[in-house]
């Protein structure tokens, strides 16, 4: 981060480990992961096995390849993933997808980032020899380009019967899925046990600096781990890392509701501004989005206001900006940062 | 083809080689196709090369086989591709852009297969290192899905001068281009001429049993040429089926446009038929598209209905059916086909 | 071929279509092959399946697409291959085992390509999470570069035997397993029914000018269509072509015995010009390997030496050479050959 | 590790952050590293690209991924790369090369990993349209499977001018590079600089928990980024991982001297022990093998009664063994160790 940046909203990653946490990581009982050996890695993965319902669990040094390695164990080439056009595994993974799954992915057009049984329902066909086999529906939970909108439960729920109804794998990036748990309510296993897989972000809105988890059956995590050799996933005395992930499931989750609640004050800050439309004015989690084409001003070109004032937002195109919040934002610079929106755009 | 049907509009793929074809196929003088040693499948190529106003040209067994080819020799893995979301590349190759070209194709909606410069532009965006690369654009003239439409000149200029100020290639999938070098007057190498990659198919409207022809630049076809024996597209003595070919562009070019006349006088007594809704109502080229819905009948049982008949008209899904003229189908039976179809909904 | 070539040893895909073949071909029943409504591909499909103790067969274009869709059905993205180093699918198939089955090739040296089962049981291993994973066992019945050399039914079946006590899948590149079968006196069917994949080429001793066709279960049938039509091998009328099959298989295969006795005769008249080193003194089938080092002359030299006579023999690197007998050569035509070959050498 | 091991041998990937370098990580200075704003990543970039002579580093989190992005990078699939049969790129990455750049590894026989100028030329060959194409010579410096040997700077000179003179590329696994320089005398960036790419490993001998930095031209490292963003190598706060790397780059550097000579110590003890035949009697580095078959017992047998002794060494196969030395091995350990042996084959 550019040492002038006071409040930075670019993203939930640009979290910094809290000196708590450093010392946890200092701390950390080591061994070689590669060998099983690790005893702190091997906790963090059953630990988050067990939040997640799954049987087994598997740490990575990123979310990207929690993505990448459940697409490639699920499918053979030529296969189909249906998702939001929205998804991180559709815009943000480098065509991951079809370099290392070789597999298309399908989207459906869904303004908040979920799609219901009935939508996926339309996407289905026969299957042809010709044609792509469908194979995995894969859920964001929450949508980050959708607002960081929870998907609800029943909606979810009906769309795994679809997803089972058609001989379908499920597949759930929970990048953000705490943050879910929390808005929402419902239980982490329950939301997560029935797919066949599904994996934890650490080191966005959790505070660590790196990794994330991935979860599934036992065969899965099995056929997982050969590609988290492939890749170059494994890491050796990786324990220093899940010591962080450990001390955020012990210390982070619960306060994910302060981030939510400086998201819907920010929300509703930005509501009074003349120039600002809001795309999601309810945020359900942590995330605000807004236009600011009104305001006869650039993206960039606010962006480049707040940088003076020490804010940084990002920008998502020439008109769209969004502004994150996690544990390094607290109610006053939410304030601040609204304070100093309303400024670039006087 | 089963024998009882007599009126085979499935698909411009049903049309067998004539007595005359069949001739020419026999008495062709024939080498090792893949030492260059085929006299008859090396003057195929030559003659296609400045029929589409391209350096080289490449036999090879089917379309498919020239775009996957294409693809793979423009792509480096994690590329995307730009195409009409009803491209026969999107859903009609088995993933292949994904499993060999390893990258991702990037829809545009169109209900004609047709996309402007501006719908190209809206696509485009800057380089990031997490986003596939942009890389080719890709159109398919004649349109299959888009109701055999044909690509005005005026729109595949403005497209082709958009992509390459964005520094894209471009490939022409031609499976029908003759259809619409018929069609429009507009010869086939000033429509070609302009793609780093273009292929004419065979086995359609032009009546071969077998084979695609792949143009570009002579390094194009050298790359190219490397990818057909990897893929196992090399043949031996395919100058039997090149000389089909050579007999096609002698003498089964000008008559498309019969083809042409016949899906407009089939869609006109389409036009009278009620519970018929065409999908095309004026078909540029050779194909129809319609509706049964309002008749009550789904098309499944309208297909049923008319192989009674001994006639045969593809079933797009549960309400959509396809009608595709060819040379083994007159005007008489046209009709004949109408006919039957207006009893079958009656 | 070059016109003034008139007696051409390069190799048995020399061959051209007799008269009778190409009239076969002529008059071939043909449908789309694509909805397999091609009554003679059909046909040749089921003589192969039955002639190779198989449930179905594929007729593709080429032998090397049959390898490259048996090895990709076999595998997932990270196997091991195990194969002779000298196999066609090593160095003549444009690494196609990486990219289209995106598995390595582990090699065993064999002079005649023929390796044992306790060959096969050293290369065996225990499953590591960081190895590639053993799949298949490749053999090529007759081996090519091993000079034409047929595996003998014990060496087989103890290497059949050890490859599934190791749980591996079997596949044979029966490009000249015909010669084999004729060579041997035994039956195709026992060759090849034990194998999980096994294809014949028609466009090499048999005479046809293209196809090979891809033999195996059911379900291994149904997934190589897949790929078919993924790499583009889905034909049309293609009956005329899997007419000449039809007719090769009725009249050229017990002929291959007359190839082997002129691919001897070359041999033993090679034995006695000084200079030349039979790699393979007692040729089993129709190849001939030789050596000219010890004569002074390149490899090179002495083919255009020889094209001079209108003879053309394949030449392997600076040394060595290949003459391959073939329906287009017969006994005269040989002895002509070694003549020129001693006076090249002379 | 198993807290029974008191001497652990099997790797020198067993090395455990000490309490100074846990210091370092605990206070590193950190930011967001796929934005580029982690200043100990940016760092330890810096300084590695520095040592190695190269423009450009990157970071990653392991040494296979190092190999696995470089090898993508050069190659377009369908390439071969060129490299030692016993390189750890290819019986150690999950068959990477194949699944990643899709290229194949022809393999060279070394028993000590090093192959010369003319080993090279030997495999060499024209292009032809049906092999794979020539593109990478790929060294491990040092070659662990060859006993931790160092390739002499005349052996690496005259490698590189024969791969320059034949237009491949040249890729140096260095994850024991260091080992090398110290060993040798010769500096890394002499050795490094002549090489497309080359990376170091932190977690080997130089004692980090986690990650290799991959060095190049810009233009290289520009291409490994948008693969490290691809495969999930992006992680976030890195600079944790980074503060190790550079602590160790002061600090554990010469000492590998120390364990050069334990090696060489453990050699001499083994080199009395009846029963025991070293296959590197003359350690050039860190790296023991040896083969315990003429004492009648089996590896795994001699490895059971070590680990009663709480010494650890790694077991090659039914009869060879592995010993590493590291940093957390001393002089007296290494006696220890080799006593137990002695005892453990009396």
């Amino acid at each position: 981060m550019n040492p002038s940046i006071r409040i930075d909203l670019v993203s939930d990653t640009a979290t910094k480990p809290c000196t708590a946490m450093r010392q946890a990581m200092a701390n950390a009982e080591v061994g070689d992961e590669q060998r099983g050996e690790d005893p702190t890695v091997n906790a963090l993965n059953e630990r988050v096995a067990s939040l997640l319902g799954q049987e087994r669990a598997l740490f990575l040094p990123s979310g990207t390849m929690c993505n990448q390695i459940a697409l490639a164990v699920h499918c053979r080439p030529g296969d189909e993933i249906i998702a939001a056009s929205s998804a991180h595994i559709v815009g943000s993974e480098g065509a991951g997808a079809a370099v290392l799954a070789h597999s298309v992915i399908r989207t459906i057009a869904s303004p908040d980032g979920i799609f219901t049984a009935e939508q996926l329902r339309s996407t289905l066909r026969p299957h042809r020899v010709k044609a792509p086999r469908q194979r995995v529906v894969a859920v964001e939970q929450t949508s980050n380009r959708g607002g960081g909108s929870v998907w609800p439960a029943d909606v979810l729920q009906a769309l795994i019967d679809e997803a089972r109804g058609a001989g379908l794998l499920l597949h759930m990036d929970g990048a953000r899925l705490m943050n879910a748990v929390v808005a929402s309510g419902v239980d982490a296993s329950l939301q997560a046990a029935p797919f066949d897989s599904v994996w934890l972000d650490l080191s966005k809105g959790l505070g660590c600096p790196v990794g994330g988890v991935l979860a599934g059956s036992a065969d899965f995590i099995a056929e997982a781990d050969v590609w988290k050799h492939r890749l170059g996933g494994a890491m050796r005395q990786a324990g220093i890392l899940a010591a962080a992930g450990l001390y955020a499931l012990d210390h982070n989750v619960a306060r994910l509701a302060e981030d939510h609640a400086n998201a819907r004050r920010f929300a509703a800050l930005l509501g009074e501004i003349p120039g600002v439309s809001l795309l999601n004015p309810n945020p359900h989690t942590n995330l605000v989005f807004f236009d600011v084409s009104a305001s006869g001003h650039s993206a960039q070109a606010v962006g480049r206001h707040l940088l003076e004032d020490g804010v940084r937002i990002g920008i998502e195109s020439s008109h769209v900006m969004r502004a994150v919040f996690h544990l390094d934002v607290d109610a006053r610079q939410t304030t601040l940062a609204a304070t100093s929106l309303r400024s670039a755009l006087a």
